[in-house]
């Protein structure tokens, strides 16, 4: 294969990193939100820190509620706020919130991916070995359309969960 | 949320990388070739090189004939051979080549990903968006069942291919 005989291989940064937080799943998403920081603090780089309030797990009288939405909110940012303050702490110094609203797989792809244009997303995994659930259907989603390369950070628990579930 | 409230971020690294080479593919390749003899470099961590002889592309008269197999197998090993000499002029210490036959995403979950045990599996990913395959049949399966974290890594021309299609 003569392209392969003239290639040489470079160094291969990322250098904008954007990491998809899960509200509903502190576990899962703790070790992929380490790892984005970690990125971005020893390359200088900036992080995008994006959050989306999942409005169809309302039920119809909640969606409904102005109250209800409120309140869901305010908590969805407060959130944000302090994943925020975590990776500042750390000694990531450029970051961003994006805070959103809807399914969280489609507002990551289409709204959020655009405005911060990041060259890698950074998601955690969901593993529901039961019923051979994997990978979230959003993890899912966004490896196959995010235009950008994709990064699902499993846990050690979660590899372990997979591991034993494959030997049965 | 009280969990978040008290997490720290912690600094997170990957300690053994694995990249899945096609190589009928070297373009969709390359930058994920790039990416992880950066990081294996960098990080001084071993890095595995897997090929896999894709049987399944052979029609019933080559697999049955010992000849084309045996050129077949003679050719994805010098190119297995050309990929370690390349991450090893690059500068990474530790090269393990892994030379498989069957079908690429289970070969390499199955059989591969057990034997050298990665903490981080990385693949290219082809692009075809004319059918909205935006992503290989063989990247998806390796997303969703190899028990370690995964990144797919874009390209920047499969990223202007995506998001040219997403806006026509």
């Amino acid at each position: 294969m003569k392209d392969l005989e003239d290639y040489h291989v470079s160094t291969m940064h990322y250098s904008r990193i954007m990491i998809a937080v899960d509200d509903d799943d502190f576990i899962s998403s703790q070790r992929a939100f380490d790892y984005a920081c970690t990125v971005a603090k020893i390359y200088n780089i900036p992080l995008a820190v994006a959050m989306i309030l999942e409005t169809g797990d309302l039920n119809i009288f909640q969606s409904l509620s102005p109250d209800v939405l409120t309140k869901q909110r305010a908590a969805i940012a407060k959130d944000l706020n302090t994943y925020c303050d975590k990776a500042r702490e750390f000694g990531v110094l450029d970051i961003q919130p994006f805070l959103g609203e809807g399914v969280p797989s489609h507002e990551i792809v289409d709204k959020i991916i655009p405005s911060f244009r990041p060259d890698l997303l950074v998601i955690g995994s969901e593993t529901k070995m039961g019923r051979r659930k994997t990978i979230g259907t959003h993890a899912a989603y966004m490896a196959r359309y995010a235009p950008c390369s994709v990064i699902i950070v499993r846990s050690d628990a979660q590899i372990s969960r997979m591991i034993s579930y494959f030997e049965e």
